[in-house]
């Protein structure tokens, strides 16, 4: 198994087709095939030795999609870089990695300038914008004009891919090594419960760099559609992406989602091409998920829980189980079940397996799950026991397979001995009409240990109350579940650049100077 | 990637529906998965060790699919054997397999006697029907009754699954070694295109020891669909069968199908829940599958093709293109395009790819291609070269990436200097509506080196004469493919154990005691 098969397969049966469009400059996959070898080339022309890493921070771009292919058919491996990181980060993560090149596009030009002398091992850095490069940068076109078509490396099975560095949100930052088999059994995995095929249109409209997209991006390659783009997530520029290119598919994470079927502009696009509307990357709060139900009637929402660990798809949760009447209904809280070539589980802490119904770890098993973490091998071994790699993600199995996240276990809130998952308490409150956005933290708390805190968002200051807040809870969840305590805003939480919301900035004002236990 | 995943991931997500149902004996997945388990318990006790080989040879039922994952479960490696074999065929594969267990059912039970002492590595034969053990043998259900479950093996990746042995029809047999990641790359690469899920209810009709049928059987597993059996093909047997499960999914080889759309009975049974046939293994005469979508209209029909070697599929040909109407249609001789994960190619004598149209041998590349023969390395060497498997079919790629198989490169016959393939000039002959079966065969001839000749089966020995069939085949074929005699019979042609015509059978008696080169 390797990943360049997929687009070459793609050249061989829809070779006419549309691989990519991006704002109008749209290439068949004859053509994108022909760009990736000629990129291979160039790569390999400026130095680039099987196995050495590129590292990419730009936006959404066809591109972005070229680097991918081009990067393994040179052999070399891909370091797709979170774009919503501080500067100290950046340097890190392409330290860490080791990265011979660096791609930067125009918006992030003043980063590698910024890390000019910082970036030990980045030998040329090369500019993948539309405008000419700037003095000393050599332009992305430039690698591929010219060149003869490189052969492909061939590099598959178990030989690494990509490194996807993640731990934004949750502290130590570490870098995943997905091999080419991990990707692309990822791929086979999701095709058939996505629906990838020849007719797919896809938005790339959550960032690329990371692999909720990345589904798309192997998965819709391997299915022989084609790729669209915008640049970064925006609600406009996505129904506008929608109507113009007749996109039938796309990946949005609950807050894309959540902005999406709330925007006041909605209605004067024509979104009815969209088929199907992948959603997942960080629980999706009921009402949330029930307004797009409603806004978007004839879309097929499906759920799919994972983490980059697992390449990343765990579980899918299919269209037909996406309903609130009928002999299917009740399942709409859970993430799904097992993809096709998947093990999953539920342990307790000594990695015995709990009865349906209990809450423990989710675990996984399959030819999906990483390598291991870069450099961390005693990392690896503590997250990748007898096969089952430990999610870090509480959740409980029902008796038909599905699986129900309650909660990132480090973001667990143990109050007064009591376990609180947040996801629990923001269900709750995102039943309030005013509620925009919403995240419950645990903060410390000299009584209780910690306790749990809400920080909401609302359409008006004015339009709900504390008191009101609360008797809401009180009426939905356990008592000490509710919030002790909370701030209402009208400006945004802080995203992730996967779109999460960023909890881990959110508590660091309370936390400031203290250890926090995480499980 | 192991086999026993899709059963366990099956038992999660669908416990309690049906697993297998063999004439009313059902078994739920939840059982099923605690019977495989119980069954390599038993054959563990029996001495087993993992990589040993377990042979079958019997006529389908649900213990043949329990012996696939029971055996797997326990470590070791299935055999299953072709049931149409002569005494020394069986004689040799099993001393050349070394398997150290047979099982055999009722209807085999006399071979078993007749092999007793000439089955060197046999320790155990296990009767699998449904009577009491016959004096001396074990019975199958003893290696369960009474077990406790063992653990599951967990072998997987590139350890050995099965040996298939083939080359019944075409000289040399020899062991296919397919491993669990073959067989599950297979099955991840049919799912989608043939649309095995849990609503699948599937008729195992082709026999079972044949990956035709296989792919069904690790297929329809993994989508976590319900398995039905009738013990061997019978055009009544599988409509009574279809009616009474309401089957909705089978494999039929094209001979099968023949027999089922030109049965007098066909009208009688209700067909109804049939939703899509696959068929294979040979190839389909056109006049076959236009009278199969005409009487079965509301079928959907899919072509695979592959070679055992290939675990099997290659390429897929989806029912859009099943249609003789419509900007989709022209699509109907070809055996589709490359399934997900591989790559198909056609290559001259040199190895070198040819352009689009040309005829050359198919070539495959992914991972689904066999880790190699059994004990056979020069032979290994010689079919799988720079990773890609010879097939040994002849055929060409349109520019779309369609591959037409015009015949086995062995089947090809040299006429005068000019290929001659059979299928080409078959397909003409089934155009005659007298026509039940045909084979066209290369005869030795002193003046062309071969003679074009055809055997063909009448409805009615009166229906057709010589001199008709030559003028209908001079309107439709070049003159150098027109047979240059004939003969004419209504008894059924000699069929292999996988259902195709056994065309070595039928070249024999010209051949004898002569060298015939072959591609």
């Amino acid at each position: 198994m390797y990943l360049t098969q997929s687009i070459k397969r793609a050249a061989q049966i829809v070779g006419r087709q549309t691989a990519t469009d991006d704002h109008g400059r749209r290439r068949t996959w004859i053509e994108f095939v022909d760009r990736v070898a000629r990129l291979a080339a160039g790569l390999k022309e400026a130095g680039l030795a099987p196995g050495d890493r590129v590292a990419m921070l730009a936006l959404n771009s066809d591109r972005y999609l070229e680097y991918f292919f081009g990067t393994v058919w040179a052999g070399a491996v891909f370091v797709p870089i979170n774009t919503r990181l501080a500067l100290p980060e950046f340097e890190y993560w392409l330290n860490d990695s080791g990265s011979r090149v660096l791609m930067v596009d125009d918006t992030f030009l003043s980063v590698a300038r910024d890390l000019d002398g910082r970036m030990a091992s980045v030998e040329h850095v090369i500019f993948v914008g539309d405008d000419p490069a700037p003095l000393g940068l050599r332009h992305y076109e430039s690698l591929i004009d010219g060149m003869a078509p490189a052969a492909d490396a061939l590099r598959g099975g178990d030989d690494l891919a990509g490194l996807f560095y993640t731990g934004g949100t949750t502290g130590v930052s570490k870098g995943v090594m997905l091999s080419h088999r991990n990707l692309v059994s990822n791929a086979l995995n999701v095709v058939p419960g996505i629906g990838f095929n020849e007719a797919t249109r896809w938005l790339h409209s959550a960032p690329m760099f990371h692999l909720a997209d990345g589904t798309a991006t192997f998965g819709v390659s391997l299915g022989a559609g084609s790729h669209y783009f915008i640049a970064g997530f925006d609600p406009v520029a996505a129904c506008q992406a929608i109507e113009r290119h007749r996109i039938t598919n796309s990946l949005f994470v609950p807050t894309m989602v959540n902005m999406l079927v709330n925007h006041p502009r909605l209605a004067e696009f024509d979104l009815s091409s969209l088929e199907r509307v992948l959603y997942g990357a960080s629980p999706m709060p009921e009402a949330v998920i029930e307004k797009a139900m409603e806004v978007l009637p004839r879309v097929e929402f499906i759920h799919a829980y994972g983490q980059t660990e697992c390449a990343p798809a765990v579980t899918i949760m299919p269209p037909e189980y996406h309903v609130l009447d009928g002999p299917l209904a009740g399942r709409i809280k859970s993430c799904g079940r097992a993809v096709l070539s998947v093990e999953v589980r539920v342990v307790d802490d000594t990695g015995a397996e709990v009865p349906a119904g209990t809450v423990g770890e989710i675990c996984a098993r399959g030819p999906n799950v990483m390598l291991g973490y870069w450099n961390k091998p005693e990392l690896t071994a503590a997250t990748i026991r007898d096969g089952w790699i430990h999610t870090g993600d509480g959740g409980y199995m029902d008796e038909d397979g599905f699986v129900y996240v309650v909660d990132r276990v480090k973001d667990m809130i143990i109050s007064g001995g009591e376990n609180v998952y947040s996801a629990e308490v923001e269900n709750a409150i995102y039943e309030l009409a005013a509620v925009i956005e919403c995240a419950v933290i645990g903060v410390p708390d000299e009584r209780w240990g910690e306790r749990v805190h809400a920080i909401v968002r609302l359409s008006d200051a004015a339009a709900l109350t504390e008191a009101a807040l609360f008797d809401h809870c009180r009426q939905r969840i356990a008592g000490y579940k509710c919030p002790r305590s909370v701030e209402f805003q009208t400006e945004p939480l802080p995203l992730s650049g996967a779109g999460k919301i960023l909890k881990s900035k959110l508590r660091e004002p309370y936390w400031a100077g203290r250890d926090r236990q995480v499980g």
